[in-house]
């Protein structure tokens, strides 16, 4: 496995397609249920081409909202990039865009944020590049994946509140 | 609209079934993401089962772990119960069982919170009826439900820290 | 396997899920054979519950009426028992309810009767468990699924009518 | 809607197609149900030939026997055809074949039974054409039908048996 | 593998199946993707059944025009046969009729035209058996086959124009 | 609708996605048909974002040729982008690359060309913007699609040979 160091774009991956009907409610809206499958799915292809291994596994979905219904036959868009990379364990952000069939604009809808672990073929833990964030965006994302990891260990109580740094600093703010 | 009170129990919904060729990945393992459309399939069941209104939306999605790797031809079995109703919003409680063809033993594997609106056939809010525990782990989930609201508010900046009762008495323990 | 008895809420498994618009006519009732399919996918589980074998395979399914059309976007309810175990087949009833998204009511609307062999991972033929019925309506259920297995052998040819003391009897009747 | 007489020919119906890896077991064979909902799907289409109604819906399936099993990427092949015509119902005969890939020869593997209800776009029965059988199959299909209607109506408590002559005669032999 | 000679009504495979919601867009009418995945389905099957191959696969599809809409809930019926075999190629003609649910007839839409390979569990090419036309169109599309053939290898810089006898025959009329 | 210029550039359409078990055949590679179909879904999305009508509905396929298998778990990316815009209708051209699991690199595969019409929600064409072509590649495929959409006009008997100016000229080198 590459032990390299890559950019967050080196792993962008946008899936755009249009919501059917399979996937929507009476009101015609798209399940959430299915934006959290999608956004799964655009998020394990970006990790599998910023890890190179055998197969990617969900570890962890962040909190997610849906903040406006996406109608049936809208085109979505979503693109999955790497934000931070740990030894194993990768973070990917998920922007998510609608282009409305009445309104016809891009309209930013909403975000997700998934852990990922690279496994062999045996689903044993691979190394995994480490990431070189590039512009603004990126290294803000960068930073914050630190916080939300010891925020992550701290709930599983694998860690101290005390030994969380950036955490910390941040409430001290 | 019904003003009821309700018991979880009421909304008590089970979906058991075999994960499938298609929902998996190389090593056979269901993705992450199809468990995340199938817990929010059978939320808005309870959902809809508690509220009787003519539509549940989903409004969001707590932070989800995936703990261990649900293999092919497994039968899953999610059970989803409201837990607390607010005005027209319901928190949904799913737990998720698998039984492992192998080991032929039922095993808790995680579980997911869900937050659903209730809607007319226009998209609007209506109110839903609340929700009275019986059990200790339905009353312990209840409480804890009115922190999440809180941290949620909070975080989407429409309630001060100040405000938040319960969830500041939890840090002061 | 396991040669023990078991009782029949042992194998009970519920599948609650909503109808969607793939699965609907012109009508938007849903299709027969979906309502089939699904029955079958609850048995099947039901079966494997039951037998702990390594697969189940479906042997023939009973007769079955649609009594009453269920409409996109009801919640339809299955519920799958083992009734009585033989050598190493099972037959297993489903009774299914919907929840008419008007009416809101949880409505009883019809059952199927399916029997499965259970086999090992070569498809030869296992041992089941044996059944006993604990409530009224699974000893009633028990004592007409000997009735039924001695028609299917009858029907195909293995058993001569005289034979079929049981079924004899109710005739006589 | 028409009341001409028509042939079960003039409805025969033709699905062949391949049994893909989401409808097998473990064992990498058909599912009982996918069966089961195909057959319901060819027998639809031939009962919408034969009456040209807006819609046909699913009455009851007769019992069906899986006498083999179906092996993924098998060619499956099933003709559906109407045996007779009561005022607004139709019997179907569904026969399968399977060409398997080992083999590849073509080999009967079972059939299945279908009544639909021809219905308006407000779900009410409208009347079909009779059917006029031609081959010597096609008339013992015919004549068993009405037996089968007789005995469906019996069960159902709708007929009594001393009314049944088909039925009675059937058994005096 | 066979090198017998074989007509193209022994590889005549009929698809007939329903227009789903799942497959239509904002029109209701069948997405043209749809219904070239069909024709390379029931093409497939023709191969297969032809070559009596481990498997076959889609070597190129020809231009396809899609003259009219396909509304959903219409019956489609798809027609494949193997046209004219070569070493280890075939190609395939499928011709598309609807029953469309208002006007009730049976309507020719259009018509694709498939090549596919005969392979090995290896994915190595075999030998196919050849083909002897039988009816007037069968042998017009047998002969127009080869020129279809010399057409794609000159495009692929695989023959010279010279080379292609058949085809140049046409262009001297 | 619009009628002003756009670049192709502003279609761009991204499809990244995974090769599921349901969409591949015995040797576990992609069937032919269901790569045209995601061809398809693209196209249909950068011609709706070029059009910005209500639906576009595809009129044609140019011949596509499958140069190598795609294996069960790669990653597909296709690319959709205008070409040429003519009165209703425009030509879309698709590219597509895999990530093979095993070789880890991006490999151009092949193309489509899809031709679509843009329509009202009455099914009646409406006019597109025109493209100005950017880059060099642009260029080249704006000026070809002309030539190709005369040799289409003459293939279905809408255009003498003799007024095809472009497509002369080609044959005169």
């Amino acid at each position: 496995m590459s032990t390299d160091i890559k950019t967050p774009s080196e792993s962008a991956s946008i899936l755009t397609n249009l919501v059917l009907p399979g996937e929507t409610n009476m009101l015609n809206h798209l399940f959430g249920g299915e934006l959290l499958a999608r956004m799964d799915r655009i998020s394990s292809i970006a990790a599998k081409r910023h890890s190179e291994s055998f197969q990617v596994v969900t570890a962890s979905v962040n909190h997610v909202s849906f903040n406006m219904p996406v109608p049936l036959g809208s085109i979505l868009k979503l693109e999955a990039k790497v934000t931070r990379a740990f030894s194993s364990s990768m973070e990917i952000y998920v922007d998510v865009w609608i282009l409305d069939p009445i309104s016809r604009e891009e309209i930013y809808t909403n975000n997700g944020i998934y852990t990922f672990v690279a496994v062999d073929e045996y689903n044993r833990p691979v190394r995994v590049p480490q990431i070189q964030p590039e512009t603004d965006l990126e290294k803000e994302r960068f930073e914050a994946a630190l916080r939300r990891k010891q925020l992550s260990l701290i709930l599983a109580g694998k860690m101290k509140p005390s030994e969380a740094h950036e955490l910390k600093a941040l409430f001290q703010e």
